[in-house]
């Protein structure tokens, strides 16, 4: 494993190198009295395509030009502006949430952003510009709002401090009942561990049983918390972590259209929308633990009914989802699903006892993860 | 302070001692012929009283009687059932979520629940019913499904493992750019510290920022994201670090109706509909740092205009809230956000530059605490 400070440096020196070589391309454009542009990979999901190759959405080729015109001329300045903020950003090794970048604005004189859906629209258009130089938002040093997961087992995370550069060595076995709460920027951090596999869990509930019950030292793993749909930091945690330990991820959630396709599929391939930063985000190792449809007969779970949103959702991945058409065996599962018109949520194990999860249903699965579904 | 395991054992012999009086009551009059009874306070805002003096929301004396009748028979069982649940968690050692005891539920026969709603109103009923008696919902061993809040700084939390009872410690200086992630159950936990505050934030945002230049260094504190409307598991936690460590507590959240009322509020007394266990959640040494509608003038913040509504919440405080009508200087901090018509994020002040808020907001607002808002 490589030295986190030295990765950390090169990774800087790449966001910089970057950022000079966009400005100096227009400064030099507007030098000879030329029309400065940048160009921006289109964001929409007609331009994604997905191979299993890969392993992720992916951005199609279709551009956007942005020229220096009278009408473009504030969104441009903006946009340099932004750019000169997240160059600032990596030499003063601090960083920013979209908010604090729109309320930076505020000192930017004419190309003050009035409204935070013009910042942020900037802010993606920045990221979409320099993800085409497999640089992420995370490298440019904006960070999400959001709070991040939990995590709690056979880890220790090295998080070298943003100032002294001391490296702090954070055991992951030592929580109590508690746990690892991911920081929204984890680009610094590097890790240890003898773990087997990472376990992804949809609710807080089932988290807290498996980790103060310690499954994680029975089956040798790493419990991470995604509380619904994982949020960025999250992800990318489990990204770095998975590549850099050489980790399998396994996730477990609710067998319904929502954690089938909103969670899993996110976790594993990315979102349409954001298409053009999925490679950084995405999770390609992942394969499907359960809750499955073949799961509510075989553990004769408690259901509840699909709802329309359900019926929709489900007949919506069928239809459009270029991951579930890719994989035949979830386009029977969730047709299985369909048909059987129920779903049912993980924590519905706890019919057969509050810790028959841990005792039975996990090291049963655990020992066939090969017949996860893709 | 005391020994964390002999306090939990304390307050496990006293839970256990309350369910078996209750249904030795209902077994006696039943022996008797008679018909049995359960008392429960009334859960509604109409029962709800607040004074200065206790610090919080509490509930009135108003009752419901629910005696054994052919029409409550099967409430009256599932009521019986889900208390026999609370002592089984409680001998046992373990806990779960309202999810988990509806699918409890699932082998009780005649007294399974349907539909989560009925499990979860009878769990309610049952808290309240115990709540007479000083015993909280996490006594009873049941957990919120909600994910925790994070806490960083000068603080080490002693955690006791379920089984062995051998004690984790967990030092909250040592987790990098990361954060001890509270756990749903905290009744075991017991703290050391040499902090002077508590702060408590709203926005994961500004937490991090906190957290990655160690605020808490240069101030002598203890950091907690609330991440929003902070959670029961979130709540108690602050609320016992402070009695514990005799700690006051500060909240920094956004100048909104949404932050005062909602957020501050909360934390500070309790919710309305809710008072039946405020007392373990309110944390009345809670005083509020900012951002006050003072600030906006003070700091030349940028604003939002206040929407339809925050103008609703805000007159909606000060006609009916029993808290802001208690504290004259909130009912005119309120009626000077109205008369000024906007309202500021907490990253407002990145305006001043990012980490004005560490450098001379915090420090500036630190020095005069006598004049936060109560």
């Amino acid at each position: 494993m490589k030295d986190a400070a030295t990765l950390k440096k090169k990774l800087d020196r790449a966001t910089l190198k970057a950022i000079k070589a966009s400005a100096q391309a227009i400064y030099d454009k507007a030098g000879k009295k030329g029309n400065p542009e940048m160009k921006f990979p289109v964001r929409s999901l007609k331009n994604v395509k997905y191979s299993a190759r890969t392993g992720y959405f992916e951005i199609g080729r279709q551009m956007k030009l942005r020229t220096l015109t009278v009408n473009t001329v504030k969104t441009f300045a903006q946009t340099l502006r932004m750019m000169s903020l997240s160059k600032e950003l990596v030499e003063t090794d601090d960083f920013a949430t979209k908010r604090d970048a729109y309320y930076q604005s505020k000192n930017w004189g004419q190309a003050m952003f009035r409204e935070q859906t013009e910042s942020d629209a900037v802010m993606d258009d920045m990221e979409a510009h320099f993800s085409v130089e497999k640089i992420s938002r995370e490298q440019l040093r904006f960070i999400p709002d959001e709070h991040g997961g939990a995590v709690a087992g056979e880890l220790t995370v090295l998080d070298p401090d943003l100032k002294t550069g001391r490296v702090e060595k954070i055991d992951c076995t030592r929580f109590g009942s508690g746990a690892y709460s991911i920081p929204s920027l984890v680009e610094h951090l590097s890790f240890e561990t003898r773990a087997k596999f990472i376990l992804c869990i949809e609710t807080g509930g089932m988290f807290q049983r498996l980790q103060s019950h310690k499954f994680w030292e029975t089956a040798r793993c790493i419990l991470v918390s995604m509380a619904g749909v994982p949020t960025r930091g999250t992800r990318r945690f489990v990204r770095r972590l998975s590549d850099q330990c050489d980790l399998p991820v396994y996730a477990f959630v609710d067998c319904d259209p929502y954690g089938i396709s909103n969670i899993y599929r996110t976790l594993k391939v990315g979102s349409g929308n954001a298409a053009h930063v999925n490679q950084f985000y995405c999770v390609p190792r992942c394969s499907f633990l359960g809750v499955t449809p073949q799961d509510i007969l075989d553990y004769k779970l408690p259901t509840h009914p699909l709802k329309d949103v359900d019926i929709k959702r489900a007949k919506d991945a069928l239809k459009n989802d270029p991951f579930f058409q890719a994989h035949k065996p979830w386009a029977r599962a969730i047709q299985q699903m369909l048909k059987m018109g129920v779903r049912a949520e993980q924590q519905a194990l706890a019919r057969w006892g509050l810790n028959y999860v841990l005792e039975e249903y996990l090291p049963a699965k655990l020992k066939n993860t090969k017949s996860f579904l893709p």
